[in-house]
């Protein structure tokens, strides 16, 4: 996540090809790359076409990374969408959802690989949810899958809060895949509502960091 | 906040020198060259003198700013704390709180400057607060001062987590201006806790719009 150059926030989202560390690897690069770029003020567009050319030549075309960029920016209170995945996103206003799915390709093994955009006007009862392909692919072992658009619907409709829905989606995916996620895992929920409250802006970060060497 | 190249994460806090656009252009600056040095494996004091030089040549020595880095470091087990800052880091264990104060500049105004570097064993019951000036400064207008050192005491008393511990800082500081800051003020707390639930790592982010545009 990164604050805009011009006001707001990104949240950039890649997940590189395999999985591990290698795939880390590539993740962080695309990340950092994208990041560096809105920070400077390069629009997300540019920013993700910068991204794609840098893994192509970096990776000499040979390895792919999906790419998302979701964006809140103040400069044309706006909320910018932009693909580069497969994988759809979803959009509500608030009950009336619209997938975002217009063919995509992921970066880095094409030259001039292009994103897809939406832009949707900045207020209240905007929703978004991004994630990682790996969500479509928990419960494959079992041959099940998660009702992605039918849990988004029914927590919509819940009125829950982004964190809440976040973390229902990642506990069904480790649910369907007893514990242990198939594939890496992301989930992004942004949510716009109504301003209630100071203008204090907070940031909560929780990171298990797993046994920690005895004292 | 950044993940760290080689495993854990990194707080970066920068204050430019004066306030509104100007200053926040600097700490942005100063920010940006800190978390992309880091991402990129550049250890805590390597990019806090890269940042100092960077911000001394590109602004000719003319303008200020204070820098903390706040790190988990997975690869050494350790939390290190970079400061370039006069103001204090408040680090505890359980109970006993150190005050880490040694004298340490700024950055941006000299060549050279070093920032004085504190690690402490990763462990549960580590608790560090870091802030920029301005809370030191709320209050100033009617002669009053927070008392910062007090209020950590008490809170780590009361076994506060991190959230609330900087929520209560951020309130007390607002009161004391009469709900509007003499200076800009951020606080960071981090908490090093046994590790209950699952290894999902969650982000958590407010961020004030102000007025939206009516649909």
């Amino acid at each position: 996540m990164v604050e805009r150059a011009g006001g707001g926030l990104s949240v950039v989202l890649a997940d590189g090809q395999s999985s591990g560390k290698g795939a880390k690897r590539i993740s962080n690069l695309v990340v950092r790359k994208v990041i560096g770029l809105l920070a400077e003020g390069v629009r997300d567009g540019a920013a993700a076409r910068a991204a794609s050319d840098y893994l192509y030549h970096e990776r000499r075309g040979k390895v792919l990374a999906t790419l998302n960029i979701l964006s809140i920016d103040l400069g044309t209170q706006t909320l910018v969408t932009t693909r580069n995945n497969p994988s759809p996103v979803l959009l509500a206003q608030g009950q009336e959802i619209t997938t975002l799915a217009e063919a995509s390709s992921p970066i880095g093994i094409y030259r001039n690989t292009r994103p897809v955009i939406h832009e949707a006007e900045l207020r209240p009862g905007l929703c978004v949810m991004m994630f990682t392909d790996g969500l479509e692919h928990a419960g494959d072992r079992k041959g099940q899958s998660l009702p992605v658009n039918e849990l988004f619907k029914s927590l919509l409709a819940g009125h829950a809060p982004a964190q809440e829905m976040a973390d229902q989606f990642m506990t069904q995916a480790l649910d369907l895949d007893d514990g242990r996620l198939v594939d890496d895992v992301s989930v992004v929920v942004l949510q716009v509502s109504d301003h209630t409250g100071d203008l204090v802006r907070r940031m909560h970060v929780r990171l298990p960091l797993g046994p920690i060497a005895a004292p």
